[in-house]
């Protein structure tokens, strides 16, 4: 990845890139410089471990990973980090992603994965609590977080005078 | 809670505070300021809303939140900051848990939870996942996460030794 | 919502709209005042808590709520009134409704949610439910739904005839 | 069941009763007449058509009916009543109550069952939910549940003082 | 339902239909004496339980009954007759048939209901199971049930030869 | 199995015998000649099979099989013989009897499987169901069932009594 | 089957020719003699049983057995012989291959069946894992894997190429 | 691990030593050379990689790996060896293994584990499982497994005497 990449967007395969596109989507609109690549757990360990192991020396704040089925992918890059990891679980043909919603989100004690909703608001979901996680440091991501709560609000009540 | 405050931990019921007394000992042992309150998304609504609004204002970083059953405490207080809210999923006596799960993780798209393991091992993981984001920009931290990495390493040589 | 509206029908998204109709269309059809309105308990909560502290006193009798994925929009109503809340969980994509249905039933003890049918059979019979409550004092909905109830064995006796 | 009787809180075996007292007491304790009866779809099903059919000429205006695994006797009564009707679904040994609430909640289009929480949550909740219905044409009830709110307020407050 | 009727084969809604043919189907084939009806548990309550106790004295030997979500009409029936009740789980749209499964098996000690196989493979089932319960005092469907037997292992062997 | 066995009990380890004994006491009861006898699907496969094979020209006439997790003794059993089978699902240690209710089932269009309760209801349903079964040719049996249904009927209403 | 196969591919019905092939494919492309062929647990009991005992003496060393629903499959053949049997769970209609899941993974003491991943990817996984059993004696075969492993990285390092 | 081991059993924590010395007693009991080491995938992920990528050099032929929750360990020494590799599912407290069967079993094609039962059973079934891979080139092994199979149907023939 660049030097100036800020959030990871990484996932198991290339099937997830319309899902995971969401999440860099809403990074883009916030100015985070983000990158996406295919990285997995059990295809490509090697490069995934040196991935994570590099992530935080070179300049990474976040890591975001999708993955589907046994998704290790985001407790492996975790694993190797001290970085926060955060979890799509992508929805799967037969179990509908609940196969992957516990393979993220059951880590056991000690490394932590914030996983959120199975599939697309998953993807967009993971990058507002990245946004979330920069604006503790970054006054203009605070600002902008804030008006994008409020744009929630006026477009519901705008839905309403159509209604 | 008092000023210094910097992680608020949350839970729906007293009967949560054996399991979430695990985060806040992760906390203190990392010299990580924290508190603990009980708030309820159903029971006491509009002192979990004045909290949430108030909380980055107070200087409150990050909010854990456990809650059982349907479990909207952490969905409630996401609602109602820009802060990053991480949900634990309490255990619960007839569905395991699993119900808080989903009630916590499939958060609609714009609002994310950073969801861990369900039970005592997520509340631990809650609190390492909030020091991974405080070390962002927290040499201190990021330094005492890499010795904790470490540390997992020994304990499992350790007891390969003692098999 | 306007003053003679009896049962108020709220729901977390427009694309619930086709659904929760079939409630509106129940009550219309049996001249019980209602109105639709979209608010969320994750996006505009604070619109939720408002209408819902004011229900009551504005006329208002029975809310029912429709909601998918972690479904907290019944149960947020609930906490803020003593009026009888009726939960509708709505199909999702990936966990199919199961994740709704947990969310809006599971409620702690003291807060409520009269939990029905997933989908569209949930918005009818949200609809009857209110109904019911309402014929407790008013002999025209009794009598209204005696009759239905004896359509409903009509229906059945004429199908087997075409059978 | 008594001339008096306003709730009817049925169950399908004396095995329900523990769990199903904590409506009665909800109730006593607000001074709602109520009585409680077993009556089991499968076993007694002539006795629980025929007390469905005559509840509400009897007086009666709510029935709370709790049972567990193929969890038919709040539809049963449902199939012969036009009073509303609230189901409890018991914990069950096997599939710890999830086999109780899909028999009870997943009610066909045109007879609902208003289901609450799995067990003894489930059945406090019940007595509440037909306090609210009752509240609709009762000020004293009305009342009674305004101060039960802030009583769960207050109880949250206390506890964390003594936290 | 007409005085040579060995088998009922009745379902909860017409939406059924074209599952429980699938029965009729192989109940024609073997010349067995059937007829369809739709009985609702909830809808026609009366209809089904008058059904339910006339039917041995009419001349029925079995009882085929289908139904989907909270689907109590095996379990009514069953609640009202000595004849043997076999239950076919419809597929739900939403819980894919789990709902139903749950709510026909998990009958109470003291009412058995005869379970097989959700969907159309169920309802050809049931037949079978119809046809085996008849052949024990019929040696014209015992041999029947011989050569459907042999049939099974032809049908795959010249698959085999045409692999 | 002895000459004058009617119905055969099967179980595919010991530990299940305290559950099926259940049907025993039931059938003997009942006055009804039965044997119990361990045959396992998959640790005494030919034994399971050669009994199946001679179930029917040996004088019986229904063959319960009771088993756990991947439980295939009755699909077995099933596969070999034109006898009615009825399977009993075991509870089991981790899935809570959940793999043994799907593995019993649903089973494959052709060879039906009678599934009833999960535990000890399950036995004693299937000893029941036999009755119903043998009933049909059997006036003794009809009026056992049927005084049977009448003191299911009488149990409940002196609980109520005792109330 | 012919004298030189290697690895036996049964499937339960001809459905499941499609996704069985991906199996045969793997080998095929890996120069491992297979064939395929379909023997059903349920319908041809027999064949399946003496295929099975004389699967190690023809000189089959893998068994893959691909089955659905209440997938037996597997497991009788695992009854049968002391050769390594995989077993791949069929997606289904209704449960989705939870059930075939349940009824392949959950062997009982005695009897393993190495399980795989639902549908195709558990067809091609299955194959795979026949070739690392293979491997074990096959110095070919063992460098035909090594080179996959590498071809699943380059795959993947290609496709970031593309990004 | 010493030269001469090959079986290798891992498992993620030293909490699942009790359940994984089933494994060992078994390959003990058959006098095939084992070592049990504690290695996690989230804890110690490069000892995890460099114990697989050396297992095949080092002379291990059959890994067998233990693990609960989001279950990786297992998949993660797949990605890393050409070795066959068996997963056992933990149970674990809330989920009761489910959240392990599922992380376990559902790997991406191209890299299989072969999972058997949950818990106790699946530990011995693993280690027989790996007895027969051993066997395709061991006829001590075979002759082994063939006497274990016979005393499996002596016990059962055993039990049934005593019964």
């Amino acid at each position: 990845m660049s030097k100036k990449c800020v959030v990871a967007i990484i996932m198991g395969s290339d099937s997830d890139l319309s899902v995971m596109s969401e999440a860099k989507k809403v990074l883009d609109d916030n100015a985070v410089s983000c990158e996406m690549k295919i990285l997995s757990a059990h295809r490509s360990p090697d490069d995934a471990a040196r991935f994570a192991k590099q992530a935080r020396k070179q300049g990474i704040k976040i890591i975001i990973a999708g993955a589907g089925g046994a998704a290790h992918l985001a407790g492996v890059v975790a694993s190797h980090t001290t970085l926060p990891v955060i979890g799509v679980p992508m929805e799967t043909k037969e179990l509908k992603g609940i196969d992957s919603l516990f393979s993220i989100v059951q880590m056991p004690s000690g490394v932590p994965v914030a996983t959120v909703t199975i599939g697309k608001s998953g993807a967009k979901n993971a990058a507002i609590l990245a946004l979330e996680i920069l604006s503790l440091s970054d006054k203009r991501l605070e600002k902008k977080l804030e008006n994008f709560k409020k744009s929630l609000v006026e477009d519901i009540r705008d839905k309403n005078l159509k209604l």
